[in-house]
Order: structure tokens, then C-alpha cells, then sequence
């Protein structure tokens, strides 16, 4: 009985994860299916449009057998750390297999991650995005460019289980559509992208979706309200308009003179501006959407450079559901992780351990009407 | 030609404000009526119905020659503070006399004022409010109670006469209404109270409101959004939810451990609680509800002690209006005056002087759609 790790958003669950989970049971009809999911706030700094509940119950109902949240501080980053904060926890999770989409699944990563091994964090003397000098600096040392956004992140779990030596087995699996952003189809007429789902949403078209998503998925999709930046961007722009720069300077991200710009173009702004038009007038050469993006969320939710490096040494693993099968692994995990299971917000872990994802939910809850933490335990499938 | 002062919110301005102007103008037809007005936050801890342009245009139009703006930090403050804040800067602006509303306008003012000048401002030892342990000091003082709202206003005027040593003739003026909070009119049918005429606004009743107020105040309510707590309740509720203990500790106002009833009301509440019932869930016999509405002005501006010593240190005379006539006075304010007197926002006084009424009216920009600093000069009316 094999134990299997996936590093999800599920944002929102859609008949390509469907697909990746039934190509792990065809592989490994009894293993235990464990998946690491991205809170309410997303890797690409963004809000999840379901909130972390909602999209756990799709994923059980769909055969994952233990969801864990990733802490924010984990998740609200950039490929490589939001890799390794994901490989850590499905390490003490008792992870074996990690599967993941690949736009070249026939590409070696473990060989891929050796070679670039040596690449580490700091480009910030470049005037060239993050992104951008990561990329090239992969370029140098594979001789070839890795730019589609699932090898990136498929090579970045590579690099994160050498660093961290979790010894997992990568299993890349070909992604089946075009490409992310696309909602072009191939060999399965009922797979669109995560991206291209969200479009057809915001643009309000949710019938259009209902063919590439699971039943549970549309009828939640039917039923909640879509979440996205505009029903955060008055609580942003009022943060920003009330923050002196001295704030925004000690929030995590922030740096490089950034609090200037984040407050200068606000105020250039017209009063009925929107969160793209911020995004926009805030961008520069240097940055890209998707940086200033998370930037967005740290001033949004209060994230402070202390409590990032908190979770980063003291991590822990927070169960939003499992199966029957996940429990009796959950016992196991129990035993062997020298992190703390966390099954509920308590009068003291809400101080301490979660006080960010705790916060983070409290403000997502201001936009869904409905608590994130509280009076919540795990969701149970069997 | 004499200059009469007024200290005013007209929250909003109705025919009551009128019939004080109207009784100057009797006495001094050729007064300089010079106005201190609360510009969108005022001395009760709310937010004002209609910004501080459109009730200075409307105090113009009745007769007004002068409206200066009372800083946040002299305004949304307990009655005495916020008469010491009024006369100082009347006191720059050359008034000599000064017409306020009373209950009973046959008090000598300046005589409970000399007696009860030795009531000085901490009451924070005895376990009730504020409010009721000045009235008992002046119960004490004077051997009966002051306990009208416009009564203890004039009396807190008429000390901050005596203490500032401004030399203003008093001139209570009896009020026509029946009390602060009815709607019941005598002697002129069509004279009704500002927080009367506010409960016919939020209860939807416009029409009802017409007989009371000038035409263009009418005009006002019908065209913009009337403005309340309930527009910045949840920016209040975000900031409150975002904020540490030690942050709101920081901020003016808060103390003996008020930070954590704040916080730790606002979690008991559910999440489509109201401001209104957040301000219940706080109070306590200690604390009355203007106090709490304050320190949610505070809260929601995030107004630091030390934001408010400095514009103590350093008053200003921001002007909003003026008329030929008040033209003509303001030429002679500039003179005489040690203060700065300012007519608009600039690079240097935003990030200094004005940082604080600058960034409130930018809190208050939120909620109209409608800046209130950038790119205004003050109103001329000939």
C-alpha cells in the first residue's frame, strides 16, 4: 500500500484532477492519496474562488483520502519556496509517490533538479523580474528553456525533494490540454483548464463550465458566491490608504522602495479604479503581475516577514479531511511526524501555530459571509 | 462690524441652523459670521451624513462668510476637548462673540464656567463614564445638573473661553426645539432636530425631511448617498480583524485593556453582524457609546496619540469657504494669525500638517466615491 502525494489548488476541482486522480488508482488501485492544498489565498497570490471547505469535500468525493492545508506562509510564494513548503509537509505525511502534470512529462526531473541544483534565490540585482531571472539562470544550466508553467513547478518539486530529501518518486503526467490558459481541448472533450474555467465564471457563463467540471463542483459553483480580488479590493485599497509606509515596509515582500510605489499609484488612481487598474499602475519592469499579486495578499492579510519565518521553523500539518483510509494513514502519521497534527483552532494554537492562516481566514470570510476556522473540525468521507 | 463665531457639524445643515444664522444677522447685520465646522468625522464618533463640501456650500448659501474646517483630532473628541479645540482656532480667526444653541439660554455661562474651572479632565478611577462623571463634578460645583446636550456644550465652550483667555462675548441662543432627539416642533412648525432629521433619512423617509431643511440641503439628500457607520462597517470590521492587540493599543483613545474587548467582541459576533451590534457587544457601564463610537473613528482612521499631540502642538486653520465678505476677514486673519492658514492639499503639508485629516477624508472618500482633499479649493460664494 503505497502512499501518494499531490501538491494541489484545486481552484476550483475540475475533470483534470479528476483525470489525474483516476490515473494514480489505475496505477495504484489501494494507495493512500494524500494531497497538500493551498488554503483560501492561492500561489499566485490571488483568493481561491471556493473557499478551502467547499473545495476539500470536492477532492474527498473525489477519492483524495487526506487533504492538508498548506500553511499561507507556504503557499502565497514563489514556485521554488511554495515547493519546498509543499514537499515538506507531504514528507511528514509519509509521501512516496509525488504525481504531478507536466506539460513534458518525458522529461527526466530528478536529472533536471541535480543539474540545477546550485541555483538559489537571490536575483533581486537583475532588473528583470524573479521569474524571468529564474528562468534564464535554468536555461544556463540545462542548455534548454523550461517555461511552460507546470514543468516549472514540476521541476521545482524535483529541486525541492532533492533539497529536502524527502526520496519521493516523481511521477510526472502529461497534461492533456493545450496549455493553462487555453480552453482549447484535445483527446478528452471534457477538459478545460483551471484558468479558462475561472474565465468562463467571471464572465458570469457558469452553464459553460458545467461539462468540465464534477457534479459537486457545479453544484457549488451554482450555489456560493465566486470569490476574485473585487470583492477584496475596497479592504485592500483601505488598508493601503491607512497604512503609513513604515507598515507596509515590515510586511513580507515588501522591499526595494516597493511601499512607495504600492502607495504612490493608488493615489493616481481614479475612486472608482478597480484592483487591475492598482496591479497595472503599480507594475514595473521589475515586477511581475503575479509578485505584486502576492503582495496584495501580504498587505490584505497583515503578513509580516516574523511570521513567515515562524511557520518556516516551526511547520505543522493542518487536516481539513480525510476518508476512511486516510484516517487509519492519519494514526500512522501521528505516530511518525515530529509536526503537530492540527484538527481544530483552539484558544491557544489560534495565538500561536495559526495565528496567520486563522487571520487569512478571517478575512476571507468577510467576502463569503461564512467562518473559515472556527466551529470547524475536518471534513470525514468513508 | 463685529465677527460672530459658530462652532457647528450641521450634520445636516436644516432650517434650525438657519434660524441661528438668521437671529446673528438680526443683531449684526453686517457681521463676519465665521464658521468651525467638523469636517466627515464629528464629535460623536460618526461618520457626517454628507461630506464636508456640500455642508459648507449649504452653510454658505444661508448666510456663512467663513467655514473653516475643525481638524479630526479637535473633533471627534469629548465635549470639552472639542470646545478647547473650536475656541483656539475661532480664537485665531478674530471672533468676538461667540452664538451657540442652548436649553436654557438664560444660564450665565460665564459664571458656571468660572465655577467649574477647576474640573479637569481624568475621571478614568470611578467605575462609570466619562459623560456622567463630569456631570457630577459639575452637579458638585454648581449645586444643580447641567444635563442637556446643548447646555454642556456651551458650558464647555464658555470654559475653554476662560481657559484660552479668547474674551468671547457668549451669546446662548434658546433653542426652539424640544430636545436633542424629538421630533416634536414648537413655535415654528418647520425647525427639527439634526438627529431627528437624521432617523427620517435612514428610515428612507426623504419627503418627510423637506419641510425642515434650506432647498439645497434637500437637493443634496436627494442626489448623493447619505453616509453612516453601516458604509465603513466593514472596512472597521477588516481593520479590527487585520490589526494585533499591539497595534490598536497604539492607536488614541484605546487603554486600560479596551483592545481586547475590541477584538474579542467582534469574534463572538456573527458574520453578518452590524456595526450597531458590535458597539453593544463592547459597551460596558464603563464605556458610553459615543466614547466607543470614538474610538471607532479612531480605529477605522487609524488616529495615533501621537498624530493627535501634533496637530495639538500645531494648529491649523484649514479653510473650506468663504464669501466676499469672509474674503475680506481672511485678509485680515492671514496677519494677525500665527497659525498657517491652508486652502489646499500639497505635497508637503499631506505628508505633515494635514496627514491626518488628509487620510481621514481619504477613509471617507471610500464610501461617497468622491475625493475630498485632492484637487479642491475652497468654495467661493458672492
Amino acid at each position: 500500500m503505497t502512499v501518494v502525494g499531490i501538491i494541489a489548488e484545486y481552484n476550483p476541482f475540475h475533470n483534470g484532477h479528476l483525470y489525474q486522480l483516476e490515473q494514480v488508482r489505475e496505477q495504484f488501485p489501494t494507495a493512500t492519496i494524500v494531497v497538500a492544498m493551498s488554503g483560501n489565498f492561492l500561489e499566485r497570490g490571488e483568493p481561491a474562488c471556493l473557499d478551502k471547505w467547499t473545495r476539500t469535500r470536492q477532492a474527498l468525493t473525489a477519492g483524495v483520502d487526506v487533504v492538508v492545508e498548506l500553511p499561507l506562509a507556504f503557499c502565497v510564494q514563489p514556485a521554488d519556496r511554495f515547493a519546498l513548503g509543499a514537499v515538506k509537509i507531504l514528507k511528514e505525511m509519509g509521501v512516496e509517490q509525488l504525481f504531478f502534470g507536466a506539460e513534458h512529462a518525458e522529461y527526466d526531473f530528478n536529472l533536471m533538479a541535480e543539474k540545477t541544483l546550485n541555483i538559489h534565490g537571490d536575483f533581486s540585482k537583475y532588473n528583470e523580474s524573479y521569474a524571468a531571472a529564474y528562468q534564464r539562470a535554468v536555461y544556463t544550466q540545462l542548455g534548454y528553456s523550461v517555461d511552460t508553467p507546470n514543468d516549472l513547478l514540476g521541476l521545482a518539486y524535483a529541486r525541492a525533494n532533492v533539497r529536502l530529501n524527502a526520496r519521493f518518486r516523481l511521477v510526472p503526467l502529461q497534461r492533456i490540454i493545450a496549455g493553462h490558459h487555453d480552453l482549447i481541448l484535445q483527446k478528452k472533450q471534457n477538459i478545460a483548464s483551471a484558468s479558462a474555467i475561472r474565465k468562463q465564471l467571471q464572465a458570469r457563463k457558469i452553464k459553460d463550465v458545467k461539462t468540465y467540471v464534477p457534479e459537486i463542483t457545479y453544484k457549488a459553483i451554482m450555489k456560493q458566491p465566486l470569490i476574485s480580488w473585487n470583492d477584496f479590493w475596497p479592504l485592500l485599497r483601505y488598508q493601503i490608504e491607512t497604512s503609513s509606509l513604515q507598515k507596509i515596509r515590515s510586511l513580507y515582500g515588501v522591499g526595494e522602495g516597493l511601499e512607495y510605489r504600492v502607495k504612490q499609484q493608488l493615489e493616481g488612481l481614479p475612486e472608482d479604479a478597480t484592483f487591475d487598474d492598482w496591479l497595472k499602475a503599480v507594475k514595473s519592469k521589475r515586477y511581475t503581475y503575479t509578485r505584486l499579486a502576492r503582495l496584495a495578499v501580504a498587505i490584505l492579510v497583515q503578513v509580516t516577514s516574523g511570521e513567515v519565518e515562524e511557520v518556516e521553523k516551526n511547520p505543522y500539518l493542518r487536516l481539513l479531511g480525510f476518508s476512511f483510509r486516510g484516517q487509519c494513514h492519519l494514526n500512522k502519521v501521528k505516530k511518525s511526524s515530529c509536526y503537530p497534527l492540527i484538527t481544530k483552532i483552539t484558544k491557544d494554537n489560534k495565538k500561536s501555530t495559526l495565528q496567520l492562516d486563522y487571520r487569512a481566514g478571517n478575512v476571507y470570510a468577510l467576502a463569503t459571509g461564512v467562518k473559515q476556522d472556527l466551529r470547524h473540525i475536518p471534513l470525514r468521507i468513508h
